[in-house]
């Protein structure tokens, strides 16, 4: 049994190959038919896809590994799968393969106060070792929409974001061991505790962010930030996007305690102010562009105030500086969440067949490209709407795209005019949603031959079968 | 032409390939015998070692590139270099080789302000990448003893460490975009400015640390981050290990300005107090740790005079809790330094044959390795002197040992005796100075067997006529 290059299965004989699965692995790991769930199945917010082969329930690591050496004797294809809230479909299978889904292997293993260190399972949800953390007088570095539902093995698989990321970095600068069981079922174990560790070439990296295609990551022991004491939150209007950049460099170098740096554009701004039941928009929607700063100190450093002083003295020196034309400091928890819940977004999911798009470029170039962007998309389509907004600090944007038309000419005609643009301007077409399913027709626009040919020798040398996570990234 | 093993090579025909390489490189490239510089053949501190077949000293790119092409044609085996300032011997030839000296590509490419980036040419000496960085208005992230000769390339290529990594992390966390040439001549260019990029694999990682084995690194961008202002430095001396560790997370805690946490056993303190003439020791000797803490806000956020408040009322809260018994604040540049030198402690290379160890273990765990590793020297040799120093918020600890008789038994015997207690404590037998040719038997005391197998795949899959730094690492 092999997965041809569109992913759709040669079937030489999946029946077998599942009686297999069941006769070695037992009908407690197994799932096959109709009793595997659709959300098993389904991308984030998609309607259901292609139902597995089978479904695979790992309790222990030595579970992973078996599965693994068996799919390796059979050749069968496998789709490693955290909670499934990725964005890229790099966790659904295509067709043919068998789903391991990692979310019996969960929990804490060990909190180690003296190293400021956490080990976790790969399928413990996100907000579990956020809440883990916070007991044990800690803070997690990472922080995403999904953290009720996306689970940790997830997030380091594709190098989660997010929002904290100007504080603490990735989710890649949070792991300092991690645990990965290879393609042939070999177990390599690195649980390293050590900020410091030369001891050879440092193997978590290679697994980081490959989204299942090099091995299927078990357990992972990530760093502890001293815990956060409550945020100060504000909101402030500059005229155009270079006063942002100023704006985000007066801001790194004064307040220290800074930990989400966003910025909406005009239009989008102006959309979500009218479009959000129930939020007053703390400053007027007009021209300008609308940057969202939070900070925060630690719990032990600050006291409850001094966020909100620190952000106010801040603010209060760009003003007479002229970096910002006008500010909101949120007064109340119920103020800032309605700052973030404008940030968020969301109203934008109701414009007409909405898409997404997470790209990074150099900072100092975003505003450019985001001019360029939208001028190529009215080139092309007149009426297409446009926004933009993200992490300026982390140089992510966000675009979001609406084509009252756009069932006529299909979301591919949509990604290659966006990328296009992205690869002009020598940016990346994923900053932090990974490539998944989805971007892989576009990788050779952020990635040169050569680059893709090192991925390959990485991908023949760590799974020369190629049973892993096939037709997704590369 | 192929290297053996044990780096001895097999000498089919080395003038022919000296021959070829001067032809189709050219002299102003390629140097051979005695006109070769000691210098290019002479590890740290050592005495010279082998002279090279030839030493190669590219201006550009494509210099790396064609030598790479013709030595992996030739088979001939190639040592990249840079300052030569490393202590595990990785940058040194064993015999038959040529060596790569990146010396000639040097410089700053660019600055790019709004993106808070720097673009420099591998054998840029370290302390010129951080004066560009300060003349821009920014601090580099990395700071180590041999910043004057060290060069930037080989800190990437050996993930150097040094003093900093509490704040700012390690070489890797420095790393934004990478270049680097194959064995067989391709370049690898990723030049990346981007906080934010998960277009496909993290190549830069694979390169980052692995000592010249898999790639010669080029070029690179690191981050900037906003310029520091005058630091504050102090002693504080505490009980017992178990009470650096509590202080440690205590300062990390309240003090988001620190950015150096040293601890000094009492043995290593005493020494260096009594032995380093010219220096009067802040706080007197006696049977306690003494730790140097240093802090400094951004230059921006700072007056003067913040960062020694700040520390002198982290201090004061942690003398009135009972966490450390006394301490002394540098109240001058010279008074700084004077804690630095002790810190540094260069008296205690004057011990007779001392050696030098650099090893992690988690944070909780240290005071014991020390403890354990002080008593398997002295039962091993009754008069063994053993002293314990190091960066402790990185994990971090530095081992001096001096056996007057040590060469009746070696250095691979007192070698044996460290890591075997690093082993039993699952530490790493190297910290920041990496494996390089040193610690090159004692790679299974940190890794498993699994986890070399997947270096040797990766070796095999990026370099496999294994022509780049043989008998390094693996």
């Amino acid at each position: 049994m092999m997965a041809s290059e569109g992913g759709a299965p040669v079937a030489l004989n999946e029946r077998d190959a599942v009686d297999v699965l069941l006769r070695e692995l037992g009908n407690d790991l197994v799932v096959v038919g109709d009793a595997i769930d659709p959300r098993y199945f389904t991308a984030y917010n998609e309607v259901p896809g292609v139902r597995p082969l089978a479904l695979i329930r790992p309790r222990t690591v030595d579970d992973v590994s078996r599965t693994l050496a068996l799919c390796s004797r059979l050749t069968l294809p496998l789709v490693p799968q955290g909670g499934a809230t990725g964005l890229a479909r790099g966790a659904v299978a295509l067709g043919g393969e068998v789903v391991l889904a990692m979310e019996r292997f969960a929990g804490i293993e060990e909190i180690d106060t003296a190293a400021g260190t956490i080990t976790v399972r790969a399928g413990t949800p996100l907000q579990t070792v956020q809440e883990a953390a916070d007991e044990a007088g800690f803070t997690l570095g990472i922080d995403l929409g999904a953290r009720g539902s996306c689970q940790i093995g997830g997030n380091i698989a594709t190098n989660a974001g997010g929002n904290r990321a100007i504080r603490y970095g990735v989710m890649r600068e949070q792991v300092l061991g991690l645990e990965a069981v290879l393609a042939d079922g070999t177990v390599v174990t690195s649980l390293n505790k050590m900020l410091k560790n030369n001891a050879g070439f440092d193997l978590k990296h290679v697994f980081i962010g490959s989204e299942g295609t090099l091995g299927v990551v078990t357990r992972a022991v990530l760093k502890l930030h001293p815990k956060l004491a409550s945020p100060a939150t504000a909101l402030c209007r500059v005229t155009d996007y270079d006063a942002v950049v100023k704006l985000w460099h007066r801001v790194r170098a004064t307040l220290p305690s800074v930990i989400s740096f966003e910025a909406m554009w005009p239009e989008f701004y102006r959309f979500v102010c009218a479009n959000t039941p129930g939020v007053t928009a703390p400053l007027a929607a007009d021209d300008g562009f609308v940057v969202l700063i939070e900070c925060a100190s630690s719990d032990a450093a600050a006291s409850a105030s001094d966020a909100h002083a620190a952000l106010e003295a801040c603010l209060g020196t760009c003003f007479e500086d002229g970096l910002i034309d006008d500010a909101a400091l949120a007064t109340s928890t119920r103020q800032a969440l309605d700052m973030w819940t404008l940030r968020e977004g969301l109203a934008i999911d109701t414009l007409p067949h909405f898409m997404n798009f997470d790209v990074s470029l150099p900072i100092g170039a975003i505003g450019v490209f985001a001019e360029r962007c939208r001028a190529a998309l009215v080139e092309r389509w007149p009426h297409a709407v446009s926004v933009f907004f993200g992490h300026i600090g982390d140089s992510n944007v966000h675009i979001g795209v609406s084509l009252a038309d756009l069932p006529v000419y299909g979301e591919d005609a949509v990604d290659r005019v966006v990328y296009e643009v992205v690869r002009e301007m020598g940016g990346s077409i994923s900053a932090e949603h990974g490539i998944g399913r989805l971007k892989r027709p576009y990788l050779g626009y952020s990635r040169s031959a050569a680059e893709i040919e090192v991925m390959r020798r990485m991908k023949a040398a760590l799974d020369p079968l190629g049973i892993l996570n096939p037709g997704k990234v590369l």
